[in-house]
């Protein structure tokens, strides 16, 4: 049995990157952070310390930079792609390409006056390699929901562990975390922006239609609304956390509570995982990794 | 030299509450997390373990919640207050009740759906001792607030260790956390929501419209403002970092950067700490405890 | 094109258990985190909310405490491989089980007092499927290292972005993330606390013990010692950050900086992500997701 | 009624300086976080933005950097009132400054490497005027402790919201934040590490040996232990959120639970906050602020 170097990557993390475009009086804003990792052919820097192949992480971080001010920072997406085909061009051991951007949203307030809007965040994942096969995932965090009616959940399965109360009107709260592929297309075929609005509507227009029996209900509802609803998205995976919301027994008290007072807790919480997807999805290759 | 006893407080802290109010198909929602904390003659439980006078902080808790059934959520400063007077009354030994509240914001997206929305989070401490005396302090935390231009910093004092270039033209971002102190008033006296409107509008509004020759120009101009529109108050206290921006040196790549992209960096930070208030302001007291 | 359901999984997350065990007077403590994560017959419930095949999350928390008491919690593996076992058991919709313990590791003070001991946390991600195949991961997260000589980085790539000087005598420092996968065994087969302590000591060695020309370099020391030292581990992955520490320049102050003052930098940092395996190493299933 | 300034300062805050010192092979590390916050004669800059009193922030943290290597960083008390007297004699503006810095701990695996170790992080505030007087407040945050049993809580006051019921053995689980204050005296009369070491024993002592009644009882205990023993300390505060581990109720699975299972909870929390001092110690000034 031989000890072997297997999957490996490297890259610059989380370069803050913040552009100014500037339109007459008018500035627009763009707030971004950037982690690339790139791979091929990196046996020797592993094995003998060898740095031949190795493109330094500080100039990654200094190509986000240039590439920022060259090519301004549009979609993110774009600007993910632009970074990772450039880096597999730019040396012959690296094969490979990942770039991650999570973009920060502002709201205006005056011609060159912002303020931190939202509590999402806007991330893509993309990935380039030297064969010329490319996968683009779009997506967002900390999408924070919550019905306060329209959820009941019973009919569940039982063992000798299970205490839980049937319940026909709960409160439903989650932190939306998904990723959605693009079908394959050429430089230039998605408007990103579009796309990226589009699913967002889906998923809050899904949650807040949909009379849930189950969070899985839920979570697949939301799905299925974006792949009928954006045809160029072949994939969608979503994260759900159940934060849940006891009903807190007022009784004590004297007093009844009828959906009216909550405790939001912390931990444990559910996580309900799942993909939605076209039947005859391309296969993904690493657009998840 | 004797060993004695010094000022002491306990309570119920980060008692998370959600309360859902109905009207007709219509639901309105209201999420807080409230932290309680007691004072008074508490000398027996510190030195022999005597809680005879001691209010249990699970008894503070089922409090927050009953009192949430029985009179609703209205605005963050009345619920606190309303917590306040009940603890002092309920035990001779409890002197002083400090409430604080923190209140997240959501967004209507449907009858009983909603999105978390903002980053800022509103808050308020208040106090009322059994002398009758009381204190309200709103405010806000998290509000981050960003200027493209109009800000500069020059003309300051230099030594040895000073290698900082003047600026004529910088990025100003910042993430406030301020504090209001209402003038005392009977109950009722005010109305405290639409009061933070006004305080967060006059603070977006100065931000966005000061030329800043130093963020303490900035911080005097937020206090200023808000206490010359809003007669109620007559202090204000700012915690504004500095949240530096740098623009990247491109030139290695050959290129310029006329102010369009920036590193936008975690630490270190400035840290402007200011309070604007009325020259007769009444003795604080415990209200910024 | 039809819209359908692929990969899914539901449970409770972050169940946070303390096992208190006596031994006379002496006290025995153990710390966990555990998150479950169930599959299988699992699409009505996404199509039609028809819950019949699901076991409640509230009741996967309850196995997890009448566990801790019926069976203790010995080594986290064992223990996640008993919940496994059961879960895949309960219910025949449910075919496979994943089981992520984090341990928290507290020295003892007293007979009965503990604190809470290191930045460390010791992690396992067990799978179980009802066709009998197991996978165990062991691993830890948040071993902060750092050597303040015997690293260099030189000689590698460049590019027209390329600004970094090469580096014969730098700090290295790194939060070490790790998973071991062991090799398939019978129930018992395994003192998974000894191999814990044998690994960890293979990391703590080959970090101190490598003279680094890279990261990379270092990252694959510190597998393989792990592989050649423990021969039940046929695989290991590890995700080490370069916590950059850059040399402060001192000169505008006429002073000199020979390795002694750093500023340790928060973001960007490098990430090098690297697996070493046995050439034979069987194929690992799910038991890295 | 006019608008006035009120108090402030100003500040670079969390200038994160590693300082290696070398005794031949032998490396020695530490590592701090420094917060500097200068107050004086600022009047002009608030109102106009003159900032001729003013030493930039960026001129503070290069100060942390040169003095670190002009005089290294012994303890972190005396390192701090090295920068505070520095900043009140660098420009006649600034009367006052307040030097916070924070201490993470290593342990030495080799000549010259190290892992973090501890969760716990020592911390200073120090004051310095221009008038000479001198405040110093070391302590701790982070110090988590749990006893097993040796607590009680019963006796309580009760109203009509008391639903508790009492407690004979209960685990008792807090998280120390502490500071002590040290009496007034000159230069290098203390030894700051011995008088950590010597704090930091008392509190584990007492907290592992008080048979506890209430939180309350035990602050006290802590506070007078380090008080009792530390000649030095005038003044000790401490904040001890009780850490709730309720037991979990196993008989619906037909199981005891004989204090041996626990669910560890995050919020809410009980939070008791308490000072301990000599009956004649000297007023504080602004040693807390």
């Amino acid at each position: 049995m031989t000890v072997v170097l297997g999957a490996n990557r490297y890259g610059k993390a989380e370069t803050r990157v913040v552009r100014v475009t500037r339109d007459g009086d008018v500035h627009h804003l763009k707030d971004c952070n950037v982690s690339v990792a790139l791979s091929g052919d990196m046996a020797e820097v592993h094995l003998t310390g060898d740095n031949s192949a190795v493109l330094p992480t500080d100039t990654q971080k200094n190509t986000v930079y240039a590439f920022a001010r060259e090519h301004g920072i549009g979609q993110i997406e774009d600007f993910a792609l632009l970074l990772a085909r450039h880096f597999t061009a730019s040396q012959p051991a690296i094969h490979h390409a990942r770039v991650a951007i999570e973009e920060y949203s502002w709201e205006r307030q005056g011609p060159h006056s912002f303020t931190r809007s939202a509590t999402e965040i806007r991330t893509c994942v993309v990935h380039h390699d030297q064969d010329g096969t490319t996968s683009v995932v779009s997506g967002l965090r900390d999408l924070v929901l919550l019905n306060t009616t329209g959820s009941e959940f019973h009919g569940f399965a039982r063992d000798r562990y299970t205490t839980l109360q049937p319940a026909t009107d709960r409160v439903l709260a989650t932190a939306v975390t998904a990723g959605w592929r693009h079908l394959p297309a050429g430089t230039g075929a998605y408007d990103y922006g579009k796309s990226y609005d589009d699913v967002r509507r889906c998923l809050l227009e899904a949650f807040a239609g949909t009379h849930s029996l189950s969070l899985q209900q839920t979570l697949y509802a939301m799905g299925a609304r974006v792949l009928t609803a954006c045809e160029e998205i072949c994939e969608i995976r979503l994260a759900l956390p159940n934060k849940h919301h006891f009903l807190v027994d007022l009784t004590p008290f004297g007093l009844d509570n009828d959906n009216e007072v909550y405790f939001a807790a912390d931990r444990p919480y559910g996580l309900i995982e799942g993909t939605v997807r076209h039947d005859h999805a391309p296969d993904p290759g690493p657009a998840w990794d």
